[in-house]
């Protein structure tokens, strides 16, 4: 242990956290929302202070010459905390993941099984420099009972300092320990954070696709999040040209920076010369970029030659790739090939062609006749969006609370043995479920 | 694509498979469950070649000197093939995994998501050298609609050959491509086999703890196992003595070698002078050499010491290590730094007790006066086991049918797009659970 705290000086905070988390854990519903009620309080008490910090985080910045977007996801106002702490108390209102039960049965007479969610224990969170963020995550922690170890980007340092401050003090008054959030302040501590696997149970970071990357090529802790979001729209033969218009221009434009957004149209050739041209001026009058293959350009001439780069290219801005193929099999062949497994449409009136692409497409969403920017926990109905998962291993897609959560299996006996069960006079299990 | 062929050959291999497992995974459970019983069938057929093919094995593994134990886990007898065949045909009457509408739900008139499940696509499944494992996991792999390239302890080669011919030949007559299922037959084909994360959605290693780790430690495939079971009983002062001796016994000695055994006894000091005389009786005629702390030593003079590594160890024999606690909490301390959070178990008749310890106590199961040998699949009620998982996330503890599948989000509109529900006339979801 010695060794290890002498490595990695982070290992104390991390045990602290552990520990403040594990009595988190067994809090009740109604202790854990006076304590999300109390971080609420508290975040409106230090607004002064709050705002205060951010104005000098952002002077900081702009001398530094700060990019003006990332300017915008900085710079907290009084609208923005009040948006967050509003976010807080919707936390409170959500339903508590924890203590659900999700088998319970009897294996024999007087032998009770049960499998109850718990708390994973202790998340790593690594953000981006948006300070309201850590009032997001800190809330959905709380809520799923889990200690929680903040990183935020740089640029917010003093920003996350004061919100941190204030939760802490906020949660002073409550069951939960304020060792139960914790921030660090250097980026070297994000490395040591993803070796730390004995005491942070998930890491989900959000940021830039390479940065996602770098964390899970580092890291033996499982990792909720997605490195891209390359997502296709298939406009398919049989496809309504209105509606396909309307839906390429809304998962295209609606927010181009979103992981949601697509990034390449697939057209079926024998609609291509009718859609196309229509698709383009209403994209053009939105002041988005395209890039053809050769087939697409002797439709629109006047665009880019797409190459095979602009296939495997997550835009994130009014960029978008066209290619034209020539049946569904192709276009799903492409999504296969190029596509990060995260959303995926069809605009067809064809109910089997609908079918046979929600079927093979591997992805964790697959739409049909709607826009791909749908995808979000919040257009879910799940309350909350901890991340969004590419992964083939549930949890997959917009991820909710209940992605904070695992189970455990607790079995209740009356000094039950399983020799009973076995051999020639073996006791047969009764299996019956319960409730 | 061409040169990660030269490095790896398996990459051909993988491709098949994945393109055999992306049909299979569209067939109904009526398909599947034909190409079940043809696999049944073709086995019955092919018994004399299977048996004849073990018996060289076993030949070949007794001219290399194999243990024991090792050669009884090689030998397949026509009884051992028999349950065999028996067990395929009981996967075929499963509840079909896959197809499972787990959301069902409308989020605007018009606009429905389903969260469905569906399979995982390749497994990657590498076994210990006992045959008939190799039947039982190509039966799972089809019920859950996924292709599995399979790779079986080097002693059991001719055998598994045998095996998985009859089984292509069954397929052969199917909706199920044969391609579905391959095996490999050399150990440097398993580190090839690791690297594909590309076609493999999930490894399975079965064997030795140290062969687990290396997989967990080489791959960026998911895993499905756990390294140690490293299992402890705590006997609580408020034990009943009878039921904690019945319980010791059989969590013990009922199959040493099972990762569910414990190897660690821990016992509160005012019921010790009680208890461990009794319990070592009890043991002692079991052949179970005991170990205990300096504490226990004062019980039970004439045993070992107990050292650091005892606690530490997995003995999967017939050994016990005995550690006298002063209270509940200390307990529950130990677990914590020695146990491998695979199943844990108390006996009380107090039952504050017993919920403070199913309540902290970090593992996949928790039991209460019952023996820890219980934590099976098939003793929970899932008709089959996958492999039981000590990760923190699920799936946890015993898996069945249900960690081979994922889900995906279908979303179905008439034209939808996300920009009428934003902005100033925003319009609200509906948010409304179906059937």
């Amino acid at each position: 242990m010695t060794t290890l705290q002498a490595v990695f000086p982070l290992v104390q905070i991390a045990q602290q956290t552990r520990l403040a988390a594990s009595k988190l854990a067994l809090l009740s519903t109604e202790e854990k929302n006076q304590a999300i009620d109390a971080i609420a309080l508290a975040l409106e008490s230090a607004q002064e202070e709050i705002l205060t910090a951010n104005v000098a985080d952002c002077q900081a910045a702009v001398a530094e010459g700060i990019a003006k977007p990332l300017y915008k996801r900085l710079q907290l106002d009084e609208h923005k905390l009040r948006d967050a702490i509003a976010g807080v108390r919707d936390v409170g209102k959500l339903d508590d993941p924890v203590g659900k039960v999700q088998i319970h049965r009897e294996i024999d007479t007087g032998l009770i099984l049960k499998r109850i969610t718990c708390p994973l224990g202790v998340l790593g969170i690594i953000f981006e420099a948006r300070p309201e963020a850590a009032i997001q995550i800190v809330s959905l922690a709380i809520k799923s009972g889990n200690g929680v170890i903040l990183k935020g980007g740089k640029e917010a340092l003093r920003s996350c300092e004061a919100i941190v401050k204030a939760i802490k003090q906020g949660l002073s008054q409550t069951a939960v320990n304020p060792d139960a959030v914790q921030l660090l302040t250097t980026r070297e501590e994000i490395f040591e954070l993803l070796q730390l696997d004995k005491y942070v149970d998930l890491i989900i970071p959000r940021g830039s696709n390479s940065f996602v990357r770098f964390v899970q090529e580092n890291t033996r802790i499982p990792v909720l999040g997605h490195a891209d979001g390359i997502c296709h729209l298939y406009v398919d033969k049989a496809a309504d040209i209105e509606k396909a218009i309307n839906i390429t221009v809304d998962s295209k434009t609606q927010y181009p920076a979103a992981c949601n957004a697509i990034e390449t149209l697939l057209v079926h050739n024998s609609i291509a010369s009718e859609f196309l041209p229509k698709v383009a001026e209403a994209l053009a009058a939105q002041n988005v970029e395209l890039r053809g293959d050769e087939r697409t350009l002797e439709i629109l001439p006047n665009i880019g030659l797409a190459t095979e780069t602009d296939w495997e290219t997550e835009y994130s801005d009014l960029i978008l790739a066209i290619k034209i193929v020539d049946f569904l099999e192709a276009a799903i062949y492409h999504i296969d090939n190029y596509g990060s497994r995260h959303t995926e449409a069809i605009v067809t009136e064809d109910l089997v062609a609908a079918e046979t692409f929600q079927a093979l497409v591997n992805a964790a969403g697959v739409y049909h006749n709607c826009s791909t920017r749908f995808a979000d926990g919040f257009r879910y109905g799940f309350g909350a969006e901890v991340g969004i998962s590419t992964q083939q291993m549930p949890p997959r897609g917009p991820v909710g609370l209940e992605g904070l959560v695992t189970y455990k299996y607790q079995m209740c006996g009356d000094g039950h043995i399983v020799k009973t069960y076995t051999g020639a006079n073996a006791k047969s299990f009764t299996h019956r479920d319960l409730e």
